[in-house]
Order: structure tokens, then sequence, then C-alpha cells
């Protein structure tokens, strides 16, 4: 093989660069790439992704590994007059893990790699320190004890062997803090950790420099593999074949006293996306200090005053990165003695504020296009902006503050477990996950959880980064809060009050954008669109194809999806109207009725209903389409079920209750979602579409008489033969047409179907001839193409997925091997004997970005969802049409 | 157009033949080979289909027709002497329509037609019966009235206005017998019957011959549209747009005397096949007399005494016309002053017993070749030989006797209306529909009794030709009896004891083949398989491709089931011995046990039981596959409802009754056709299926050792991704093979799935990459493809039937253009990853003959029917084979 097993950088000079991700995951592409740019980056080397690959497979390394590996860390040591091994001059490294796409947190890094009994001493004369010496080389026994040989604490609970040494010191030196810890300390220390190293695995801590890189070299591939790693994967689809690269540098050291120093920094506002520096800096600190949030850092311009000339030199390079990448940049640095490295660049998480803010503004600057800016708006994201928040008319003073570090609010029940906040999220409750710091193993908690609240950490702990990426709310390094999980309680410590107490089941507020915790629940109020979000949303809509519509009921949601630039109503719910309360009485009469003049006698009360809210939605609407399903659940959803219920429809209809009742237990169904419902219930009771029928066209009339543009579009469900939709569509206009006549009005209302069950896709071509529209229910057509009732899938579903038998809910993302096939299928179907049907998706897909996508790809005219979904749906159409093109 | 509208026949000379049944209906075509033939039959001339098509597309009769028509109606004059309108030599003719297929007593027929006051004389003094002159006439006015002018009923249960004034003048003359009015009481109600046309309809009723024919023209024509003849197209699949014929012909009289006679024949018989005439006939009558049952007609070798010549040359014309037409024919003849004539014949209709034995003879006698014969079996109407018969040896003596019109046992609720039996079949009721005679406008209760009961007609009148074109049940002329519907009761006479009045509601059984009535429910033993079945059987596997297995799960249906021919098990629902009482309790156990290791507690109780369940099947079917399907309904099907089972449950549990009616409660599922089912029970519990497949094993283990060769194929249910059945078959075998193994037992295995939802279609390639077998279910593909809970289609399948929107009950036929779609799809996909799969159907379609000749057609491998099915779908099979070579 011809391929390079090992790509160095260092000294200005690098193999490769940030095209090379797949090969070099992303922090080696970016090391290589900034050494290329002549950026103060210590030297080092990436062992690339088809090492892993091979391993993974081979379960061996490639044959001239060892060698490329030994040359590359000789070539270091000449760059750093240091040797590997060497006591005078020891070459100490790191060896970090780099997947080709970005996985905070979820494998493993080694640190201070090189050190041993030998080369301790040489350090500690080389850097004339012979504390930190002793410090780096405990450290390193820790992590590469607990990463490479799996020295493991023994319960969930507890600390590591290691902790627990250090503490028992500490409480021997009669102090709290590490820095009050002597070299001699620290050697005892590292004695006491190498015992618990044998203790454990029965093994001696190695001294050899070379055991040890290979040690880690491995440690980091196998963490590729681990199950941490395997459920981000699931969650963000990156494919476990990829592999990582591990890269090995040279140490710099931030914990070299006083005028060394090591943070993160986001080159513009991670949160809010403004073009400052953003980050959070340790002075005299490694960098696993900030990540791990055990000391609470220093906000970033803080440098300024503490590390005048590195933060000079760190504006600069974020300057030059940002326009080298044309991205917000995620960085961290290290100061040693004074002088700045770069240990790794990314591009940076930010929150939907700021996504949608940085793409806008980096327009304006000239860095990017329209077309880029819109490709980098992850549109799921958006919901973020689209939160709800809490309503400021109604904000009490808040019991607690800690760091904003993902904005929107949430109200749930306190759980202090992973575990309490999924086996909640199955029962369908909204839980507040607190915890004292969040770590990898929390994962699936934290997606269970509405909102999550750490009394540790910083804005880039693990549970801020993770949240923000879920577009979760919530909020890090709220300090006033002790958590004791074991006892079901967590304690608030207040200033100006008694300490609170909050249990478990307890419920809270939290505002996820200004880091402030409140007892109860709060009255929410619906996000607002900024500016940026408006003028990206311009340009979306010239890049689009797919017309985005909405699932509106009421005139309420259609005005609030109009002001989201809903292009029309793809979904009106008719049955969402006979639940209110006014009216679900003659609904119940109509159902109960013993004969169709009963049934025409309770329609006739309905009717004026209907018609009134026909009117005030189409005035909303004006000039947009309105696409009205005619009544499609089973009867028996809206039967009285109470005695008192009972009684009240009885009386109404002049009938027993024991008739009533029975009549009730009659009509209940084996499967109501397979049953006498849709179309079916005008097949047999011809009157209630009629009514509906005639509802329309009065509002029609009376809505155009008041100049409004009315577009109706009436939607007949559950079709599964073209004969349904024919004879239906025949009585529909005998009750419209002369209402319209009647009335003079000429309006272009059209007549279609809603596709919601296989046979109607399969026979899509026959339905076509009679249909002006198709509209897909693509609930519907799951739950009948997969047999997956969405009440029921509960009990089984999660074991779908954690089994990855599906790898998606396919109830939130098109089922695009199933359910898509269908759709395909039905639209050239249907354009074939109607070329131009207009075809539309109705289900809660159409406002999920991965399901725009294929309904874009199927040629669909539009899409139709929820009213805060309508922008996302927008830039998902458009991504998906410039993906395409 | 050179197309010829009328096609003559005449004296030996006839345009067309049997070839054009198309064209010229079934009755023209025959008639016209008829002629050919040299038979006796009276001239005349048939109006083509092309004709009554050309009237249902523009409203109007084609240019030439009428000029073609009155020089045919010449000619016939020509022949027969006569001429139409002609006062001294009247020609009478006939119109009668004629579809291409035969649609008994549905459509309309005039005879008499040209008679007037100037005419009636002529034929008085031709026939020298003045009598029997005004006896045509008035059956000419009330026929023409009722059929060509409207002159109906006022009510359902009215006499006719005709009758009505019969009746009175009967009663005036002090007389019940037609044959005591005289010339001049029938010149006198001639002029009645006028003067009620002219009340019912305004107009007189018209005396010009020409005007007479065109009216009724028309009229056939218009009956082809009539309500009842579209019900019975429905039930019989014929194409509306067909059209029928109208045979013009001249009148021959059967009621010119005693030496006239007019009959219906059977050139075998039609309930038992034998080779001897069958029919009946009455002397000095018109042919309507015997069809309508009004008279009860004698045997038809009674004639042997009474027409002795006419007899003989009807004997000779029955056996020239079965070796021409090689079939057995239904003949209409008339004897006109003692000379022959033949009016129709057409393919005789027989019962089930009769087919079979017909065609197995006439291959022995070497009319027809095998193929033949196979082809003129109707799988279905192979059930008829295949139902339940009385035991004999309870057989009680019957309180009534009539006619064996159509064989068969039945047992049913009275019920005295068509719209009664209806009611009852919605409600799931057998009836038995009692009445005292049967008309066209009973169909549809026909159709929804399980046994029919008339006090008049024979077995040739309008309920025993539907009854057995049916296959139900059917007894006629049963005189003893007396029907008071609007009373709601009926009265049985009898000699030997008091009169017996059954009252709606009443149980009653029939013997549809000896004609007994029984008062009670009877025990009813199953059919036995006749000699010429078993011959035809042997034949109809020499030409079928499709294998026949069966649905069973016990080994007494298993063995059942190899006595009818099956070839092996298609569906052994292993969830059928779950119910069974002593296991029921373990079965809840284990669905209501807190964990794993409650769950395998109580599978241990149940793992003995199956084993021998499957020992025992295994064993019947020795040599041959068992298809044993997994676990496949919700668990909450076992679940126990009443406080006595939860109680019971409680104590194996040691819970307590709260907690288990809670945990029961809480499984309930809103849809559970659609929830926790299937293999979604072992995804979630794999040690259910564990447990099955270790039964499966030790019972193959034990049979093999026994000296039976066990063929298992395991079955995965309700498959919608390729993962769940690529996991669970590697865990049934991970159960299997270790045992297999162990014991030294050598078996060929195999692992296959049940495809029945949609997305199992679709993805049937990757499904096939980890199945040897498929076998469709066809019931849940059904329930899932049309959205239809098969629970809950009764409040509105009817309507679709009804409406035409569906042709046929999905559930009874298969939907070839929705299911059938994705059958076809799933098995071309299959074959196309894993060629030579082999394919199944084990839904309730499997017995269905159109449904097998749709799975013949996507090329399945086998069908798997219920045991009583068998044969019939062996024909289905082979007639499915030949229809396609």
């Amino acid at each position: 093989m011809s391929t390079a097993w090992v790509y160095a950088f260092d000294g200005g000079v690098a193999a490769g660069g940030r095209g090379d991700q797949a090969l070099l995951g992303g922090k080696g592409a970016n090391l290589a790439e900034m050494t290329q740019l002549g950026m103060p980056v210590p030297p080092g080397f990436t062992i690339t992704t088809a090492v892993c690959r091979h391993h993974l497979e081979h379960g061996a390394y490639p044959d001239r590994l060892e060698a490329d590996v030994m040359a590359a860390i000789e070539a270091i040591g000449r760059h750093t007059a240091t040797g590997f091994g060497d006591p005078d001059a020891p070459l100490l490294i790191s060896v970090r893990s780099g997947a080709p796409v970005s996985m905070p947190g979820m494998m493993d890094t080694i640190l201070n790699l090189g050190l041993s009994p030998a080369t301790v001493a040489g350090l500690a004369a080389r850097s004339g320190n012979a504390r930190f010496a002793w410090d780096c080389y405990r450290r390193f026994i820790a992590m590469y004890g607990e990463v490479v040989l799996g020295v493991v604490p023994l319960g969930e609970h507890d600390d590591s062997a290691f902790e627990r040494l250090l503490s028992d010191l500490k409480y021997a030196r009669g102090t709290t803090r590490d820095a009050d810890l002597t070299a001699a300390d620290l050697e005892v220390l590292c004695g006491q950790y190498k015992d618990a190293v044998r203790a454990a695995t029965g093994a001696e801590f190695p001294d050899d420099p070379i055991a040890q890189l290979w040690g880690a070299i491995g440690a980091v591939m196998r963490s590729w593999s681990n199950p941490r790693a395997d459920v981000y994967r699931r969650m963000h689809d990156i494919p476990a074949a990829m592999g990582t690269a591990v890269t090995v540098q040279a140490m710099v050291f931030g914990n070299l006293g006083d005028s060394s120093a090591t943070g993160v920094c986001f080159t513009r506002d991670a949160s809010t996306g403004e073009r400052v520096l953003y980050g959070e800096y340790l002075g005299n600190a490694q960098g696993e200090d900030v990540v791990a949030g055990v000391r609470t850092p220093e906000p970033i311009a803080h440098m300024a005053t503490t590390h005048p000339a590195s933060f000079t030199a760190l504006v600069e390079v974020c300057a030059r990165l940002e326009t080298h990448f044309r991205d917000m940049q995620d960085l961290e640095f290290t100061v040693q003695d004074g002088r700045l490295y770069m240990l790794q660049a990314r591009t940076g998480k930010r929150t939907g504020k700021a996504m949608v803010k940085i793409a806008v503004d980096m327009v304006a600057e000239g860095l990017i296009d329209e077309r880029a800016a819109i490709l980098r708006i992850d549109p799921a994201k958006l919901d973020e902006m689209l939160h709800p928040t809490i309503d400021p008319r109604h904000r009490p003073a808040s019991v607690a503050r800690g760091l904003p570090a993902s904005p929107g609010a949430a109200i749930g029940r306190v759980v202090f477990t992973a575990r309490q906040a999924e086996a909640a999220r199955a029962k369908g409750e909204d839980t507040i996950l607190v915890r004292t710091e969040t770590s990898p193993e929390d994962i699936h908690g934290m997606k269970a959880a509405v909102g999550i609240l750490t009394a540790r950490g910083g804005m880039t702990s693990h549970a801020a980064v993770v949240a923000r990426g879920m577009g979760t709310c919530c909020i890090t390094g709220c300090s006033a809060l002790r958590v004791e999980a074991a006892r079901g309680h967590a304690t608030i410590t207040r200033k100006d009050g008694p300490d609170l107490t909050i249990r478990h089941g307890d419920l809270v507020t939290l505002d996820g954008s200004t880091g402030e915790v409140f007892l109860g629940p709060l009255p929410l109020v619906p996000a607002a669109m900024s500016a940026e979000l408006g003028e990206l949303m311009t340009w979306v809509d010239r890049h689009r194809r797919l017309r985005v519509r909405t699932n509106a009921d009421t005139p309420t949601d259609a005005r609030t999806a109009r002001a989201f630039g809903a292009e029309g109503i793809g979904l009106c719910r008719t049955e969402h109207m006979f639940f209110q309360p006014d009216r679900i009485l003659a609904v119940r009469e109509m159902i109960l009725a013993a004969d169709e003049a009963g049934r025409r006698a309770a329609l006739a009360k309905i009717l004026p209903m209907q018609e009134g809210d026909f009117v005030a939605i189409f005035t909303e609407m004006d000039g947009l389409p309105v696409t009205i399903r005619l009544l499609d659940p089973p009867l028996h959803e809206f039967l009285p079920h109470s005695e008192r219920e009972i009684a009240e429809v009885a009386a109404a209809l002049g009938a027993s209750p024991e008739a009533i009742a029975a009549k009730v237990s009659a009509m209940t169904e084996a499967n109501p979602m397979l049953g006498h419902r849709g179309c079916r219930l005008a097949i047999t009771w011809p009157e209630i579409y009629e009514t509906q029928a005639q509802a329309i066209a009065q509002a029609a009339v009376t809505a155009t008489r008041a100049g409004v543009t009315v577009l109706p579009e009436i939607m007949i469900p559950f079709v599964i033969v073209p004969g349904e939709l024919a004879g239906l569509r025949a009585r529909v206009a005998a009750v419209v047409d002369p209402i319209l006549a009647a009335a003079g009005v000429v309006l272009p209302y059209t007549i279609g179907t809603m596709i919601e069950l296989p046979r109607a896709c399969l026979v899509a071509g026959q339905i076509a001839a009679h249909a002006d529209f198709f509209s897909f229910g693509t609930n519907d057509l799951t739950q009948s193409t997969l047999g997956l009732s969405r009440d029921d899938v509960a009990s089984f579903l999660p074991a779908y997925l954690e089994a990855e038998l599906l790898p998606k809910d396919p109830f939130v993302t098109l089922d695009a091997g199933g359910v898509g096939q269908l759709v395909e299928l039905a639209v050239a179907r249907g354009r074939a004997v109607r070329p131009g049907l207009k075809v539309g998706v109705c289900g809660e897909h159409g406002g999920d970005p991965a399901s725009v996508a294929h309904f874009h790809r199927y040629g669909l005219d539009y899409v139709s969802c929820s009213p805060f979904r309508v922008p996302i749906a927008r830039v998902a159409a458009a991504r998906a049409a410039l993906e395409s093109s």
C-alpha cells in the first residue's frame, strides 16, 4: 500500500489540510491547516482514520505503522529539541481522538504522555519547577490509569481511587487546595497512584514511553466503539464504520505558573451570534480543567488584563482563522510561559439564534453568499428561536441563577438521574434533569428531559455543549444549588431568604436564555422572529421550490402561521371545531340520533357554528388557499362517557340514559383507526359532508361579499377506492354549486383527497381522475404501512430504536424506505393520469427537515406543518432545493 | 355500418349460432344453433346486443333497425302462414330478453303479442277455441300492462289490479279455478283489464301490433337496467355494458287443450347429476305457469303417459342436444296440439354434486376430456358437497316435507321477509327465510339467509334456481306450510298431529337434500367426498401447479385436512393452543409477570404442553411440511377480564388482584391490530420465541425418534424491517441447533416470515435476504392496505358493497387491485434477491377460488386454507393452471 498512515504537522509545514477531515479527523485536519497558515501550533502528527478502520477490520495495525509513528515522534523531538524518554530533555505528548465529525466529550484523550520516574526529573529541571513536574506525572498516571488501563470507580456515585488518594492527602495536609501540596507530596501521591493501578490491574504502571504511546493509541481507537460513543453516533447519524483518527502532539503547559493559562474560545458569541470573542479560560491550568467544569473559569475578555500579549495574539489568530475558514471557529489554546499555542480549531457549535445571525452577518461581511448562508442553517435548530419564553408580565423573582447555557424556557418536574428522566418521558411527562454536573453517561436522560440544570460547569461544559446541540433549554454553573441525588432532593442556598429544598417531582421553570430558575410552572409566550431570521427568510423564499402551508384549525392558528410565512392552510381539521364545549352536545346528538332526520336536526345546529369558523379562517387567509378536510375521525371519539354527559345527550334526544349508554357501547370499535371514519362516515351518512359543504359554501359567500379572496380546497379523507371520491365529490358539488350560483359568487374552489392508506397510493392513478389535488396524510400512512398504532407504540418503539431496528421514530421523520416508496409511487401514478396534479403533505412530517428533503425529492408542491414549524419547513425546503441543484 | 342488427332463424336456416352468445344472447344463439340442427324451433329472429348497447349509448335505435325488424316479422308470417295484425290468421309472437350470460327470472318477457280486438276473433276461429283466444288476450293485456306500461301493485304485499279483477270474477262465478271461467267471462275481464290500464296510465291500451312490438322491444331493453337485474349482475360479476339481445319468436301454445303442454327439462338430474331426464311440465298451460310456481307441476317422466309421442320426441332432442353441446342442457319446450316445439336450450345450472358427477361421467362417456371436465368445475360450488348434513343418529321425525331444491343442511332462526334476513345477517345471526314463494325482489334476503323454505314452487321455481346458484340450502313446494308474513308466523298442517305454529325467531333445521323441515336445531356432521369427486381430484392434482396446504392448529384439523388432500400445514397458529383452558392461566402468568424471570417461569409451564402439541401435529403430517407461526396476537387478548380470572392470576403470581387489574388495564391498546404483537413481542420479550423454538425443536426430536419425518418451517410474523427477521432468526437458530445437535438429529428445518404489512412488501427484497420462505398473511395485509379493521367493517362494508364501491368483500376475495399489487411486488422483489424463494399464502383467501386464481398468476408456490376448503383450492388451482396455459 502506498497510502501514508501518518500525517505530520510542524513548523509551518503539514501533510494534509482542512479538506482531509475524513482521513485526519476534524482536529487533525484543522491542526494541519493551521500549521500551514503559520499559526503557533505545537508540532505533532495524525494517525489516519484508515488505520482505525484497518484495526476494526483486521484486529491489528498496518505493517508499516510502527516505523512511521516512531519516525514522526523523532521529528517532533527534533523540532522541540527533546527526546522521547530522554531523562534530560523529555518529550511529552498528548494523544487525542479526532473523528471526522465532532463528537464532543465522547472519546478519550491522554495528556503528559512520556513521563516516568526517569523523565520526571528532567522535566523538573527544564521547567525549573519540580512541583509542576510531579503534578504532571500525577495527572498522567491518573488519566492513563483510567483511560488506557481501565481503572474505574466502583459505583456510579463513587469517586475514583485517584481522587480519593488526592482528597486523603489534602486532608492529611490540612488543606482543600491542590496548590497547597508540595512537590514532595505529589511525588508520594505518584507512588500511591501506581500502587492503586497495580491493585486494580495486577500489573505495573508502564514506565517505557513507547509502551505508553502504543497503549494510548490503542485506547483511543477502542474508544471509538465504546457505548457512549455509540449512543452519540446514533443520535447524530454518524456511521460506525467511519473510524477515528489519533492526533499526537507535543505538550504545551498551561499550568506552568501565573504566566500560563488554558482556555477555549469561540470567534463569535455561540449563544447570540454577536461578533465578539466568546469563551473562558483558567490561569495556571490544563485544558481538561475548563471542559470538565470542575473550576469555574473566567470570561475570555478578562485575559486582556491577566495575559495581555497572549490575548492580543489570540484576537489576531481568531480574525485570521475566521477569514480563512469563513465560519465561526471553536478554538482550544494554551499559554505556556506567556506564549500562545493553538491546540484545536473547529467549526463552532452554536445556538439557533447564533446560527442565523452569524450566517446573515457573514453575508453582509462578504465572507459567504446567500446560498452558502442557507446551507449553513440547520432547520431543526430554528426551533430554539421559536421556543416559548416566560411571559414577562408574569415573571416572578427567580430563586437561583446560573449560566444561560442553552436558550428557551422549559417547565417540568424535577428528576435527579438520567434513568428517571427516561422513565418519565416514556410516560409522556416533561422533566427537568437536575445534576451536579453531567457526564456522557447521562445523554439518554438529557435527551429525555425538557430542561437541564447543573450546579457546576461553564458555558462550554458537557451539559452546555450537549444541550445546545440538542436545542434543549439548559442552565449550568448554578452554584447556589446543592444536589443530593441519592436522597432525592436538592437545596438552593439564598442570600436573601431561607434555603429552599427542591424535591423529586416538584415543578420548576427554567429560563435557558437568562440562566434563571423559578419554582412552579410559569406562563409562557411564543417566540418572535429576529431581524436576521427575517432577512434569511427572504433569501430562503427565493431558493425553495416547495410551498409551505400550515395545519391550522382556528383563526388564531391561521394568523400565527401567516405571520411565520405560511402560504395557505394545508389542513384545517373540522373535527377539532366539533370538540368545542359549546358544540359537543349537538355533535353527540348527531351521532346518536336514531335516523337521518335526527342527524339532520343536530347538524342544523352545528351548521351556523362551522360556517362562522370558516368565515373567520377565510378572512385570516385572505388570498391564500385553505384546505378544509371534511370530518375524519371515528365518531365514537365524540361520544359521551361520563354519566352526566350521557344524561345530557339523552335529555336532548328524548331518550333514556340506558339507551344512549347502550348505543355508545355499540359504537365502540376494536380498532377505531381502521374503522368507521373518514369518508366512510359520509358513505353511510351523507348528510354529514353535505352539511359541512353547505357551511363552507355559505362561509365562502359571506367572506367574498366582505371583500375577502377565498380559495377553498375541500378535502375528502381516508379514500381507498376511486368511487368514494367520485361519489362524494358529486355530492359536495351538488350542495356547493347552487349556493354559489344563488349568491352570484364565482369561486374557483377545488375538491381533492387525502392519501393516507397504502391502497390509495397503489390506485392513485384511478383516484387522480376524480381529484383536483392530493394531500398525503403521512401520519396515517405511516400507521397503516408499518402496522403501527401511534397510540400504542410506547411499549415497543423504544426497543426498536434502541436496537437500531428503525433508524428514527417513523412518526417524526418519514420512513423513506417504506412509506416514502408509496408516496413516490402515488405521485407518479397520480400525475401520469392528471399531469400537473397538485400534491402536498399535511402529516406531522411536513415540519421535519429530513422529511421535507424527501418531499422535495418526490416532487411535491407543498408541505403543511404546525404554525411554529413554518419557518423551519421554509428553510428545509430551500436547503433541499439548493442541495439537489 | 354493415353489421346486421337482426339475425333470423327459421325452418332449419339461421344466421349465427352457439358461438354468437355475446351478440345474440344465450337464448338467441342457442335457438339459432338448434334451428341449424333441425330441431323443431318456432321461427323467429334476434335483435342483437349491439342494438341494446347502441340504445344505452345514444338513447335511440340504429337507423336501419325498424326496416330490418319489419322484414323479419314478415318472414315469420310467411313461414307460419300468418300475418301480423291479420284478423283471419293473426301472427302472435313472444318477445324475450336474452343476455349473453344467463340471468334467470331477472328480465322481462312478453307473450301473445299481436292480439287485439281485431285479431282475437281470428285466433279463436283458427284454434277453434274462443276461450283459449280470450284467455291469451287476457294474459297478454296483463303481462304487457305490467311489463311495458308499468301497471304495478300499490304495495309490496298487494296483488296486482289484474289479479284482483280475476279473483273478483272467479268469486262472482263461485269458483276458485281459472278453468271454470268461460270465453264470455274472459272477454269481460279483457275489458276490465284495459280499463285498469287506462286508470293507471291515463292512456288506452294499444291495439296496433306494431306499436305493441316496439313497446315490448323497448321494455326488454330497459329491463336490462332495472334494479333487480343490477343486483343480479353484481352478484354474478356480469358487466353492465354487455347489454341484452331481444328474441322475437312465433308463439306456440301449450294451453290449447289436453293435447298441449309446456315444461322445462334438464338432460340430466340437476341435483344429483344422474343421467336421467329431469324436469317438470304442466298440461294445458303456458310456460310462465311452470316457472312462477303458481301450479305445482308434474315430473317430466309422467309425460310418457300423458303425451307419449311428444315425450319420445323430447328424449331424442335431449340426446342430440347433449351430444352436440357436450354438456347438460336446460330446455324449455311446448307441446301444441301434440307437436313438440323447443323454445330454449342453455347449459343447465346444477348442484355442486351434479356438476362433479356430470363432468366425470361425460369424460367416461367420451364427450369431453379431463381438462374440459376440470374447467367445468366451479370450485366454489364444491362447498355444497362439503356442507354439513344432519347426523343420522340424531334425526327426529320431520314436521313437514317439501322439494329438495338445494342440498345441504342449515339451522337458523325463522324470518318472514328479506329485510329481516338482511338485518339479522348484519348482526351475525343465521336465519331461515320462510316465504309463500320468492320473487326477484327477495334476492338480498335469500343471500343473507342460510336456508330458504317456500310453500309453493317446484324444483325450477325462482327460489330453487336462485338457491342452487348460491349454494344455499333450500326447500320449495312445502305445501303443508301456510305463511302469514304480516302476522309474523306460519302454520304447518299435519295429518298425524295437531297443526304447528312457527313464529318469527324460532329455530328450525332444514335438510335441503331431502326436503325435510325440523323444529329446533339438530346436530350436523361434515360432508364426505363422492366417488366422482375423488376421481376428479386425481385429475385436478395432475394439472395444478400450486400446492395446497391447510391452516390447522390441532392434530384433528391436520388429520381432516390431510384426508382432503392437504400437502402440508401452511399455518399452525400457536396462540390457538394458548387459549386452551388448561393453559390460559400459565399464559396469563407469563404476560403479567413482573420481569423476565417471572415470564420464563411461566413459559416453563407452557413448554411441555406446546411440545406435546407439536409432536402430535408432526406425527399427523408425517413427511409433509408444517409451518409453525410463532406467537402473533396482542398479548392482551389473553388477559383475564372477570374478577374470578384476575383473582386466579393474582394468586398464581402472588400479587394483589388490584395490581393485576391495573396491569391488565395498562396493557389495553387503542388499536391492538396495529400494536404490540407479532415479532414485536419477541423484540421486547425474546424469551417467548425462544421457548416456542425450544418446544418445536424438542418435539421434532421426539417425533423423529419415533420414526416420523418432520419438516418444520418456523414462521416469524408481522415483520416490517429486515433486522427483526435477521435478529429473531439468529435467536431461534441459537435455541434449535444445540437441541438437534445434542440429540444427533439432522433436520432440514427452515425459518421464514409472514408478509402481512405493506412495508414488508415494499422491502421484501431486504427481508428475503434473511428468509427461507414468505407466507402472505392476506387477512392482515388487507386490513392494513385498506385501513379496514375486520372487526369493525360491519357498520359500513355492506354500504360499500351495496353501492358497488368495492366489487367484493375484500376479506373473502383478494383485493387484486390493491392488496394484489403488493403481493405481486413482494414476490418479485423477494425472488430478485433470493431466486426460487418459496412463497405461499395463509390468509382466508387461500380457500377462495377467485383469489387462488390470482395467487397462481402471481407465481406463488402454495396456498393454505381451512381443511374443508382444501378440495376447493385444489380444483381452483388446477383451473387457474389450465386457464393460463
